[in-house]
């Protein structure tokens, strides 16, 4: 019988799931509204109820060895969501235990969205093989997931992984987590869309922008200007890739990957981005690691990364 | 039989060596100069042929469970010294090969002497019993070992765990390394006397310092005067502190780790150098960090840990 694992991908508005099998394939899927669920136990009765329906269609055909869940602050250790500032559910929520009360499979664990992607990528996308490497999410805000001799880094507490907050300028940008100057100010999408009106305000040279709100201003319309030759979306570009290439370096310096993968939003506009942020990355490293790691886009599908990530989570666990 | 390992650490002055058992207790030890030797090849085989003689004196009252050694830019994949800037061998140097023609055990292993003093806090001292664990000396230079699901981390390259080079300061002091701004360019013995003078050179108040050159001034002279209440010395050593707090907090949201040790001569300025480098760094790190990283004092003994590291190292490789 044909083994196939779960993927839950718990979002900031849509919570979406499937049934995939070993090659990263689906089966089926499907999706619910997180946002409509404030409370936890009303939302996980919801999802585990429209996974039993799943289920029921598929049963007789396949063997199912688990499930793995993504979530934002998810803490592999604990099987808890903890203080997600993303989702509406308060405090600690025991997402695993819950999940536990209503299926009855072995393998049934949680991590952050952005190990659950790393952990794609190694299952079944561009690090297949690879023992060391990193994986940076560069979405509204920034994640990443740290791979080390084959394992993930989960930490002490099981949140390792948040380049996102390595502070990229002292003293500078104000950040959601409440400090200053964190990555994920400068390289997720709202960090090219502040680089932008930074620009605007310390140049005089023309741009298709000056005549766009800031609410109205979208990393996607950058990536679009920038290709139109846009003056100001180019050097944001530019600055981007040189602060995401100086933290690369340093991370570079912790654990020394073989790769370093891109996903997300941001990661889409190719060579305007790769290209900067390898530059500035090989400037900035040290000399014996000069020319030595790829920087690579992900090979994991943008929408279903989390998911099919958490279901190779899951998989991982089945196999060790 | 008692079982028991040898370690050598090869430094940039002298080379050290030792029969240690498995409590790390020495058992016999002896030195050579390194810096009189720069052809690898003649030091090597001194080296070889004095650990010969340590061997011959006990080699009926116990079983050698092999040699691990640590040495600047040591790799642990393929066993050779690469570009060592404080040692004379010129290149690539094969270490391990060389070891192996000489004795005929299972294992003989290298890595670089702050991963050397890693495996020794693991295996011997305050680490014992931890999975993730990050070591740094504070030496003439900054080094650093990480430990990750209790395995050391090497990286895809052998060069993991550089955190001496990683950007404090961008566009900061220059680097024997050849760029600007690293680590070690303030958290060293020789980056605690460059905030001296800068401090000196800024600020008008009165020194003991301002009577001593560079040349003659040493980061144990600092300790004793913020001792004695020299202001200099005293904001120094917070300045100090707050750039390595700052960057642990960044290391931290990298492996998470349970503690992070201190080694070396800075690390035994005590207090002057722990407290403000706690409180800098827990002020630097991410809520969810907060309170939870223990910052320690290495408990290995000064002038062995790198030797007792190595042979700790050659334990572990023995065990697994």
């Amino acid at each position: 019988m044909k083994q196939v694992a779960i993927g839950i991908d718990i979002g900031g508005t849509n919570t979406i799931f499937g049934i995939v099998d070993k090659n990263g394939d689906f089966i089926s899927r499907g999706s619910i509204k997180t946002e409509t669920h404030p409370d936890y136990t009303i939302f996980m009765s919801t999802l585990c109820r429209s996974i039993e329906k799943l289920i029921s269609e598929i049963e007789d055909e396949v063997e199912i060895i688990g499930i793995g869940v993504g979530a934002p602050n998810g803490n592999y250790y604990n099987g808890t969501i903890e203080f997600a500032p993303n989702l509406n559910f308060e405090g600690v929520v025991p997402i695993i235990d819950f999940i536990k009360k209503q299926f009855n499979f072995n393998v049934i664990v949680l991590t952050n969205d952005a190990n659950a992607a790393a952990m794609g990528e190694m299952i079944y996308g561009g690090a297949k093989g690879m023992n060391d490497f990193i994986m940076i999410t560069l979405g509204t805000g920034v994640g990443s997931g740290i791979v080390v001799n084959g394992g993930m880094v989960y930490g002490h507490d099981g949140f390792a992984g948040e380049l996102g907050h390595v502070i990229a300028v002292p003293e500078g940008r104000i950040c959601g987590c409440g400090r200053r100057g964190c990555l994920e100010t400068y390289t997720s999408a709202n960090g090219i869309k502040r680089t932008v009106f930074e620009l605007l305000a310390d140049r005089i040279d023309p741009s298709e922008f000056r005549n766009v709100s800031y609410n109205n201003l979208s990393s996607k319309m950058i990536d679009q200007a920038a290709r139109r030759g846009d003056i100001i979306a180019k050097m944001a570009f530019d600055y981007t890739g040189k602060i995401l290439g100086e933290k690369l370096a340093d991370a570079i310096a912790h654990t020394s990957p073989e790769a370093i993968f891109l996903f997300g939003g941001l990661a889409q506009a190719g060579d305007l981005i790769f290209e900067p942020t390898k530059r500035y990355m090989e400037k900035s490293l040290l000399n014996i690691y000069k020319n030595k790691v790829k920087l690579l886009p992900s090979q994991l599908p943008p929408g279903d990364a989390a998911m099919l990530g958490a279901s190779a989570l899951a998989w991982k666990e089945f196999q060790s």
